[in-house]
């Protein structure tokens, strides 16, 4: 098989080899449980207590604040459950955007069936939610607000700062979908002033298998997952000791180097948005022109249907994507594209090529060759298409 | 650091190398997204659902019955809390046993706080559940009960198939905790007649971070963790490949070699025993002495306390636990043991040696060289003991 140009890095980035590296030991040598009181336990604690010290360097957070999951979904459901388990005595009212990742959504809906209210916020035409909105929004019973920080699919990012002063304000509880952001954008969380963050290793150049929640120190949070002791009593499971050796070294490399990735990356992205633009009509770039993260082209092609572009790029050994990938599957339209205002026949024909400290100026190249081609051949065969 | 002997394998395994070897192309090479619709999601999700097919035939169920999960704990949460939701329009007693893993055992607690109530049933002094016991509990309200398989602690190994026939005539779901079983004895679930089981990646030499549930076709299972369309709409989240891939290949591996390593460990198990037996006095076997793990050596020596034996043992590079991992943090006195009738003061004084596949007679001559010295130190040292 020909090298593929992975440009579908939202959905999943490949393992650095010194990541990989760092994690090999766990599985032959130092395999013991984390919770044994022998040396290999011991060995295994100390190896997730260093990777606890390197997630909590990247989010400018104390260590003790970080309790590790399984997966980017699992730390949004825990930190929304988690969090909203702990405050329903003060109130049952949620407050959250119309972009959010399902794993979000999803666990809305759920606490909605079980007695909770929730408002999900608009956002305009760049993705962007107004901070003057999430006031109005604030009711007497408001006791958590869940924004993400990145869009997943647009790349659009927030305000963060601005949202989570207006909840600090009122004394409401801030939390931050920031998968699609740790490990790409520099961020402190102190100085954002969120109370509670969620990440993901897969999405930093980390293993797939562990994710992590950020919630501020005086925080309750009720556990998700139950049964032993592990992560001070707040999510019980062994540890994915390789995965989350792994994720500590993530954040290690993103800590040290993401300033010099995100240069490169936004490099590709702008020649890369340049190039479509220059060489393929009726096209929009969606997200914010500015306020977007480097790797994020996210691009509607009118009066074709992303999907047959997803087929013949990867005909071209190309990989993207049409969305979020975890509802990839369901071919349903993006609510994210659908909030922005974007017809639901627009959203249909878009692309997210997602860029990544991997690629490189040549691949950009390769997809411009091949791309302008594609979206001709198929806009032929588009009864929508007429040609100018 | 001298060669550990791992005679804690109930805690955690050492992954075999031909699983580590098929794992490895999906950190680096085959990182695709199973969700993403490109030729590296699709190997992605073909290796999944290759990984599906092993542990199915490895448990004698169909590939679309296994959901896979993030470890033990997941799963027992997830089938206890998926199927409890599930049925409650038809009832919400569920009966459980007094010796079951805290990962079922505090989801009954807060499934109480729910509005559920459930019922433990007691067992006898080898740990074993008295069918006669199940059939008088049941209730008209009752639609779940939840039996381990295997006990973690002590090895016993329950008559599931007599157990699952109670409920099966009174159309009670039946789950088991099959965690301490799979991949280390034979089954059938077909045969054995359960409704859904629990598996564990790291207790059958695979890697940490994966986990199945069996739920037999037919039955409702509400998703735990809520998003993305993954695992047919069951467990969002983006799947843990490499981990799962390494879980199919040790699934495959245990059909394969289970029998072999059986009649391996249950050798050095029994010589174990008996030069425990024979060289120091006062002592205790634990569990069943027929229907236990090939592994499992759980001894209670008089007058001492466990903890210091673990750490004796420590120094002498031996890896042993006092108990169930997930607890051991807590320090707490065993529940299974006390349930099983043991004082306080007796199961203060238990160790868990449990052994494995990749341990040899030599490491047992070693531990028995050390142990009855430093259980003869400790009794001198210890204020409950008269020397005979």
């Amino acid at each position: 098989m020909h090298h593929t140009i992975f440009f579908d890095n939202a959905s999943s980035t490949r393992t650095d080899a010194r990541v990989f590296e760092k994690m090999k030991p766990f599985f032959m040598q130092k395999y013991g449980n984390p919770s044994s009181l022998h040396d290999m336990g011991q060995e295994a604690k100390d190896a997730i207590e260093e990777a606890r010290d390197r997630g909590a360097a990247l989010l400018g957070v104390a260590a003790q604040e970080i309790y590790f999951t399984s997966c980017g979904t699992e730390s949004n459901n825990f930190a929304l459950w988690g969090l909203a388990k702990s405050l329903q005595d003060k109130g049952k009212h949620i407050i959250s955007s119309s972009i959010e990742h399902i794993s979000i959504l999803n666990p809305l809906k759920e606490l909605k069936k079980q007695g909770w209210d929730y408002t999900l916020l608009p956002v305009d035409s760049f993705g962007m939610v107004n901070p003057e909105d999430l006031a109005k929004e604030i009711r007497k019973d408001t006791v958590l607000i869940s924004i993400m920080h990145a869009n997943n699919e647009v790349g659009t990012i927030q305000n963060l700062k601005t949202l989570a002063k207006i909840a600090s304000e009122k004394d409401i509880t801030f939390h931050s979908d920031g998968i699609a952001a740790a490990g790409i954008i520099p961020m402190d969380l102190k100085d954002l002033g969120v109370d509670a963050y969620s990440i993901s290793s897969q999405q930093m150049y980390g293993p797939k298998g562990a994710g992590a929640v950020y919630v501020q120190k005086g925080h309750r949070l009720k556990p998700y997952l139950l049964g032993g002791t592990q992560e001070r009593g707040r999510r019980a499971g062994t540890e994915n000791v390789p995965a989350i050796v792994g994720f500590g070294e993530a954040a290690k490399l993103a800590a040290e180097e993401m300033h010099i990735h995100a240069a490169h990356i936004t490099g590709l992205r702008d020649a890369f948005i340049k190039g479509i633009m220059d060489q393929i009509k009726n096209v929009k770039l969606n997200g914010h022109p500015q306020k977007r993260l480097p790797g994020n082209v996210h691009i509607s092609f009118e009066y074709i249907e992303g999907e047959s572009i997803l087929l013949l790029l990867n005909m071209e050994g190309i990989a993207a994507a049409s969305g979020s990938s975890c509802a990839s599957q369901a071919l349903k339209n993006s609510q994210v594209l659908l909030s922005m205002g974007l017809t639901p026949t627009t959203a249909q024909g878009s692309i997210l090529f997602s860029l990544g400290k991997f690629n490189t100026m040549q691949e950009v190249d390769r997809v411009l060759e091949v791309l302008p081609a594609i979206i001709d051949k198929l806009r032929k065969m588009s009864p929508l298409y007429k040609e100018e």
